[in-house]
Order: C-alpha cells, then structure tokens, then sequence
C-alpha cells in the first residue's frame, strides 16, 4: 500500500508532514510513503535515519491557502496536491492527505480523482472532539453546498460506512442536523431528508440539534455542506475564543496567575480532549480514492494521527465498501 | 406607555418577571406594567409594596414549553402570551414580553400581532454576547426558515434601525453570513443576497465566517433562520459545555480545587461577559407592535434588561422607524 502525502501544505509544512510520514514509514515497514514536493525542502528536514519505504516524488508547484480553488486545480497541474491526487486517480497510490487549501483539494477529489459512480455529491467528514471524548463524525462540512435530501441520505451512508469502517463504531447512530427534535421542524430539505432517512434501512435517530451535537449522543450527524462548514467554524471561534479570554482571565491578576500555574496541569487535559491533533483528518467521502484532509494547522501529531486513518481507510477497503453501499450491495445497518 | 408582561412564561416565572415588572413600574412612574396571568400566582409573589402603575390582566391559561406552537396559539385564546399579544394588537399595550414557548411567542405574533406592511417575513433579533462586551445582533434567529435573498435584506434593514435606535449603534456594520468572505462564496441565496445588499443603502461590509461573529467585527449579522438557530444553539452548546468541562477540570484534583477557589472571581467575571442576561430580550422584528422574547431562564436581572428595551422600542418610535424604513421613507445608512 502507498499513500502520497502533499509535504508542502499546511502551517507547519514540510516540517511536520515529513517527520511524521518518516516516523511512520518506520514504524509500517509494509506501507509505502510518498512525499510530493521540492526535493530541495524536504530534504533539509528528512532525518539521518529515513527508512527505505520513504520516497520523494518531486514537483515545484504548491497551491497556496489564497488561490481560487478550481481555477488553481485546473491551471497547476504540478501543484504538489495535484500530483499527489493523480496518483490517487492513476493507482500509483492507494490514498492522499494534504493540509493545505481545503477548497483546492475537494477541487481536485472532483476534477483529478473523480466521484464515486452513483455519487451524486461528495462530503467532507471531520470528526468533531466531543465532551465525552469519543468523537462526533460530521457530514457534511462545506464541499457541498445547496445539498439535497437526496445527497444528505448519501452523506448518512458514507458516514455510517467510515464510522464502522475506520472509527470502529458497531452500529453508527445517525442524527440530521435540525433545528428541534421533532420531525415536522426544520425547512424544506431537512423535512423531507427526515422522511428518506427512517427509510433508509441506517440507524437513524432522528433530528438532533446543534446544542446536543458535542453531547456524543450520535456518532454521525448529516447536514447540507454550508450549515456543517458554519457548525465547524462557529465551534472553532467560540473554543478558541473561550480559551483565550480564560487565558486572559488568569493572566489579569496576580491570584489569576497562581491559580493557573496550579491548575495548568488540568486545563491542558481539558484542552487536550478538544484537540484536533487527537482525531486526525478528513476523509472527502465519495471520491473513487482515499482524499484526507489534515487540518491546516496540524502539528507532527496530528499528521500522524490523519497517516493512521488513511491507512485504515485503505486497509479496511473502505472505497470497495463505499462503492458497494452505493449500489444498494452492502447492507449499512 | 404600557407594557404587557407574559408572567406566566419562562423558567423563573411568574417570580422573575413580577419581581422585575414591580421594581420596573417602580423606577419608570411614566411607564404602566401589566402583569397577564393567573391573579392569584401573580398576587403570591407580588412585593407589598407595589407601585400603582404596576396591574393585572387575569387570565387562567399558559401555553406550556411543549405545545405545538401554531395550534396553541390558535386554539388558546386565554393563554397568557396571546392574551399579552392582543394588547398589542388592539393598542391596549405598546410591546408585550415573554419567556415562554420561542415558538409560540412567533406564532402569536405573526397570527394575532401581524405584520408591518412590506414586510414578507419577520425575524427574531437575539444580543449574542461578543468577546468584547459589545454584543452583536443576529437576525434571523429562528423565526423565517428557507429565507430568501429579499427576506434578508429586510432582515439587514430591521437590524441597521434597531442596531441604531435601541442598541445606540451609529452606523451599525452589517455582515452577511457565510462560508468565505469571497463575494463568490456560498450558496445561492447569500450569493444572490450578497449583490443585493451591495446596492441597498446599508452599511454592508460583506461576508462573515461564522469562526467571527464572536469578534465584535460587525453589529449586525444576517442570515437565513434555520442557519441562525443553528449558530446560536451552537455557540450555546459550546459554552455551557466547556464552562461545565472546565468546572470538572477544576474539581478532579486537590490543587485544582484550590486553583478553582483562587481564580473563581476572575472565573466569573468572565462567565458573566457571556450571560445573557446582560442582553435583556430579542425583538420580534417586522410585526406590527413591540414583541419581544425573553431568554427562557430569564431571572430577574434578565427581565428588567428586556424591560428596558421594551421601554426604548417604543420610546424610540421604533415601530414607525420600522414601518418607515420599508416603505423606503426613511435611509437606513
């Protein structure tokens, strides 16, 4: 198995995503890694010691976080993301990861590698970190935007198919994301998702609402592509924002600070349990290859963590389960 | 001026809001506060010493938290909101209050309030609290599902005027909510509401991410309703999960229960910049009279601060401001 990992996107590229893939080509002596991107840059920060299934596929282009997304795509066909996507589409890798531009890799899952034959729309699935720790799978988080009930019925297969797959969930409860717990709320397109989906033969649980997302009630929860990416985000600022006035709180006063320098031990496993580094990546679900996505600001850790779960999507033959469930072949209960 | 007062809807009622109507009718001779609801539980928790400008409308029925909202309000014409609801109407009552049934105070006001003229769809206009203190107006939060780009234009309108003439705003900022702010980000209503809000007069400074509404960047921000329902169950889930977190983080070890006791004033200093009740109540924009919603766990500090934007609603002409600035007499810049 070969995963190509685009070493020139993200925060802390090269430097993580090589470290990371170097630390696990050693530790998966029978998984290929393929870094795409200058050889000149990702040799200053190779280790002495990197193991043999470690290779380099060279490309000088790299999309940056700023570039239209599809116009990017299409005119930068050596971008180091492209690259990495064609070899997906080619089978010259089982699957990619790239934490750069979001936008500029579900651009390429469409244009390079393609969809899924009876994918109507892809999704991308993050997992949110959850109060009780376990994880929330959302889909789906901006590649679709305008979704039909149609295509959310489809995000609610592929999530139940990845969580069993690759998060090693046994029987995946489904949420749609709405605005009250009763089926006749919402708008047009959640009403009528509702009615596909307590047919749909999933586990469906029925509506769930915003405030109970990070409960940890459901292990999946469905929405339209522009309600999941403000969901993400508005939970991203409202995190970030808590734990910097909290910050700023005990850095006001001199008890302030002696009561953080006591508690610094505890809040940073409360952070901890919030960390996006601790689940990984994204898989783009629906495109005919393995796409993850790592968060743009992913550490060494996190890169890791995202490596782990491509592997697993490609072992557990998560694109023949989701091509099959697709067709109507596997059952998804 | 008078003002109806629901005291039977809310967690903390009819307590809170007769404590606060009282103290209120105290503080504003030149204001009558009328206490609807059942005479004797109202008359249970009256101080002694009540202002005379401070009375009663008996009535015997409440709609509870759990009733369909359309139906309650059709088929109880007694309960305690409708009957504050036709003071309005009939001019008996300039604004009305309640912190009952969200859904039943927007029925009662579109069924028995109506809407001001030009008005397609009205919105519910929450104070969410903003790193800041400032506090941002959202609209609309709940009330107008599969909105249109025109309807939230309206909403960017009512917003601008009672940004200015309740909140004290100058020219309030109005941001648009969405996934980028690229002008071509988005779906296809906020890219169709995106050109219109270009042209229409307002203080429009383009496109919001959700991860920014906490910021204080904007005044105002406009969105469809189920998209805004879902931000603010959101944030609050988030909130009261990480203060929550953050107390078990405190309690699970003996130096951070000492830590906890040291930092608790700086704790709740910053817990109280995010207490709604600091935001008093959220109009019911675009119908004909004063309506506004109380949080549902309103306690008394919360009442008096709807009370007082009762107060400046109507003090303020906001209604004629409202039914003005739609007829486009009025520039909203």
């Amino acid at each position: 198995m070969k995963i190509a990992v685009d070493a020139m996107g993200g925060d802390y590229a090269p430097e993580a995503p090589v470290a990371a893939g170097a630390a696990f080509a050693r530790e998966h002596p029978d998984v290929e890694i393929c870094l795409v991107g200058r050889t000149a840059d990702i040799e200053r920060v190779l280790p002495g010691d990197a193991p043999s299934n470690l290779q380099i596929e060279h490309t000088d282009a790299v999309i940056s976080g700023e570039d239209e997304p599809v116009r990017a795509v299409r005119r930068n066909q050596d971008a180091s993301l492209v690259v990495a996507a064609r070899m997906v589409r080619e089978g010259r890798a089982a699957a990619m990861l790239s934490a750069g531009n979001t936008g500029a890799l579900v651009a390429a899952g469409l244009l390079v590698v393609g969809r899924i034959p009876g994918i109507e729309r892809p999704a991308l699935a993050p997992v949110l970190p959850t109060f009780d720790g376990r994880g929330v799978l959302l889909l789906d988080a901006g590649a679709t935007v305008d979704a039909s009930a149609e295509n959310i019925v489809q995000f609610a297969k592929m999530g139940t198919i990845y969580s069993k797959g690759v998060l090693g969930v046994d029987t995946p409860r489904v949420g749609l994301l709405n605005i009250g717990t009763e089926a006749s709320k919402g708008n047009a397109v959640t009403k009528e998702a509702y009615e596909l989906l307590q047919t749909s033969g999933l586990n469906f649980v029925g509506n769930v609402e915003a405030r109970e997302i990070l409960d940890g009630h459901c292990n999946v929860v469905v929405c339209d592509g522009f309600i999941g990416n403000i969901v993400l985000k508005t939970i991203e600022g409202v995190g970030l924002g808590l734990f910097s006035a909290l910050r700023g709180a005990f850095m006001s006063s001199f008890s302030g600070k002696v009561a953080g320098a006591i508690a610094k031990p505890s809040l940073r496993g409360l952070r901890d349990r919030f960390d996006y580094a601790e689940y990984g990546g994204a898989p783009f679900l629906g495109v005919a290859g393995g796409c993850l996505k790592a968060h743009g600001s992913s550490n060494q850790r996190a890169w890791y963590k995202a490596l782990e779960q491509a592997e697993r999507f490609t072992r557990n033959q998560l694109l023949e389960r989701l091509t099959a469930a697709l067709q109507n072949k596997e059952d998804t209960r």
